[in-house]
């Protein structure tokens, strides 16, 4: 008998955890991944903050799963699911007209999510967000050219805008932007500079909600919102963004409007399931949420198709014993990942129980900076240092790859000691060079000399 | 009495040697870069070929300068020279509306060099060069995606299409970056792929001299073609180059045309001084030399203009050692910044006679592989495992940064014992993305199925 073909979509950590989980299982696998690499996406904003390197917190798939006789690795875009004849249709990354076909006797489709804007989706250009290598990189881009126009720029006002920077969203991602923005101003680029001082950039973080970090403990939230005070960034929370520019935010707050001026804004706020969550509910007949996450089973797979399971950050399942819908963080992932591969295992073994996912929730971490973070976990709540250092202890722990542990634990040493930054590189073209197009502030104006006499 | 105000344009090898020179020379000093960094440029073959990442080799110029407040770093692009009224004119990288001029009593112009096709522009899109960042990577990124593509291809012949390599030009950066494709081919790939075997591959090295490595002694341009051989590159000299296509490269060989079939070529064959070698022989009324290097005075002065020098590889000046051209290497250029600092400080000190430059030859090395290179120092030829250790021992020590050294030894001994690459990754998008749209290659062809039954 031919061997059990199981075909996963997406190589993050749903997706990856079930490969690594099928090990031995006796079945074929293939992983179709865009990306030739798992990305850690959880440091992906120290890559925007300039501490690492991309190649530091991303390993190729196709070396971590280098052992794995029964795994193959498919560097494709997957364009649709042929459910009826068990076929995933693709395009291969370098020629888009070579159509691709991956037959399956088991689909596991993990293809995780991107940013959303919430319908404005105008704001991108302005307010890049973090979902891949090359947003980080946007990012680092922005903010370190923003200090270099800032020491460039002879007109005050304008300089302050150059120095003023918003992130969007009071979630762990946007906490941890803010403080490493912070500490970039104050510490990294200190003395740097001859005609501006860093120190007098401004750092707004702005949150819809009444408290920053939504999924934290209200005691949590506080202490964040206390340590970032102290770090010296504003915190505006039950603030909406209402619009973005080239060279401001629109916040409302308690009903009043108002224009912050800031040339470097970054958004990390909103989340939606990959758009391939619509297409797999679109082949099913099946439903997506407003978020546009896939409705699953409480086994993962999805109506009506017990061969196909959907995980991750686009599937929408209620966790029973909360009452609500499971977060879209790394854990779930990979305990969803586990419990496929464990479904998988039992059905080969002729066991076609179904068993539902039971989510373990080992509990929160965000880190703000030098020596602050704060933790929660098993209604255990602290910060502080040693909720740095376990926050430190559990990313070195969890990035793939050895070399990468070392050196980015090494890289954080040596920022530690010396307060700079590994890679404080500006690379790249600008993403919209046109930026500037069609606003008030391309207006040619006079020369600005720098005599230094 | 106001301080000396010199202005130096680049700051890679000669620029940043020139600031470092002028230390505590009572000058106040500006440097202008396009690039917030400066690039070790001798390792850039390594992130195209996914041993390094840009953060490893490249430092901002604000960390190197930092304790020096005598100097101001500039992010500007420089667009032309006044010299009669003694200013630099450049734009902001980040606002183009906004001019800059930079005013100066002494002027240092070092911006390098950058890729040059013969006048035959079109094949860059096919055979990027390397001389920044932004061309590493996307190497990096067509090496990789080659074999990529080959594993998904089902017909054998486009399949040894993708696994055929040509690197143009025999010259150091030309036989490391051979020797690399072949080092990626045959071991960090090896047992990744599933329907390719990557030993498969077939690297071409073509040079149009008669041998490799012109600049070195013929005994080891012929150890680095054996060594090339042994890796199994295929050494192709005297063979020049008449065209590049998507998927081909035209040669030819003792009046005999041969077109190879290849989907991946390397530029590493022709260098021009900066287009700002030209900008500055027109402001001046000087010469340019047919590769676009602005001739100097043997002070390195510019004809007439004794505080305006250029210096590096933008410079043509014959050594009047050796009745050549001085070559276009970093040590040139590192010597130059010398004498134009110390220049500067005897004309400080009230003398101002001109002092001829002279160039100290310290030898050539280049590498060819692991425990392999080649290395001529003082009449001291070698090749082999000591030449390798010397090669590594000198890199190390002129990379600037004390983190950055470390992460490199780290990086290649990591490569060293697991054969890994550590920056392995597939980042950015494709630089020409209808790279396809002209050939016949893109024509629909039916699907290729993966049904691994």
């Amino acid at each position: 008998m031919d061997a059990h073909r199981v075909v996963v979509v997406g190589g993050g950590f749903g997706g990856l955890r079930t490969v690594k989980a099928l090990r031995r299982a006796g079945a074929r696998v293939t992983l179709i991944d865009r990306r030739n690499f798992h990305l850690f996406q959880p440091l992906l904003y120290q890559v925007a903050t300039s501490g690492l390197s991309p190649g530091e917190i991303a390993t190729p798939l196709r070396r971590i799963l280098k052992g794995r006789g029964d795994v193959g690795v498919a560097l494709a875009e997957v364009t649709a699911f042929d459910l009826e004849n068990r076929r995933v249709l693709a395009r291969s990354v370098n020629d888009e007209a070579s159509p691709l076909t991956f037959a399956y006797d088991t689909l596991v489709v993990a293809a995780g999510a991107c940013d959303s804007y919430f319908g404005n989706d105008a704001w991108r250009e302005f307010a890049p967000g973090m979902k891949s290598i090359e947003d980080a990189l946007e990012i680092r881009r922005r903010i370190l050219t923003a200090f270099e126009s800032a020491e460039l720029e002879p007109d005050a006002a304008r300089r302050a805008d150059w120095l003023t920077f918003v992130v969007v969203g009071g979630g762990p991602t946007g906490v941890e932007l803010a403080g490493q923005i912070g500490e970039i101003s104050r510490d990294t680029l200190r003395k740097e500079f001859r005609a501006i001082n860093p120190e007098e950039t401004r750092i707004i973080l702005v949150e819809g909600a009444e408290r920053l970090l939504g999924a934290f403990h209200p005691s949590l939230s506080a202490t964040a919102a206390r340590e970032l005070g102290t770090l010296g960034i504003t915190v505006r929370t039950g603030c909406l963004v209402n619009d973005i520019g080239v060279d401001h935010v629109v916040v409302e707050h308690g009903g009043e409007s108002e224009r912050i001026p800031a040339r470097t804004v970054v958004w990390a706020a909103g989340v939606a399931a990959s758009p391939l969550a619509r297409v797999l509910a679109e082949a099913s007949g099946g439903e997506i949420d407003r978020n546009g996450r896939i409705v699953v089973r409480p086994d993962l797979t999805l109506p009506g198709r017990d061969e196909v399971f959907a995980i991750g950050d686009m599937v929408a399942l209620v966790d029973p014993k909360t009452g609500r819908l499971l977060p879209g963080v790394s854990p779930v992932a990979m305990q969803q990942g586990r419990h496929v591969a464990a479904t998988v295992r039992r059905r080969l073994a002729g066991d076609l129980t179904s068993r539902p996912f039971r989510y373990t929730d080992k509990g929160n971490m965000a880190t703000i900076g030098r020596l602050r973070a704060v933790v929660e976990v098993k209604g255990l709540r602290f910060g502080g240092v040693l909720a740095w250092f376990a926050w430190l202890g559990l990313h070195l722990t969890y990035l793939v790859g050895f070399q990468n542990r070392l050196i980015v634990l090494f890289r954080w040493s040596g920022s530690f000691v010396t307060r700079n930054r590994g890679a404080r590189l500006i690379t790249g073209e600008p993403r919209s060079p046109d930026r500037d197009g069609d606003s008030g502030t391309s207006a040619r104006r006079p020369a600005a000399t720098h005599d230094q006499s």
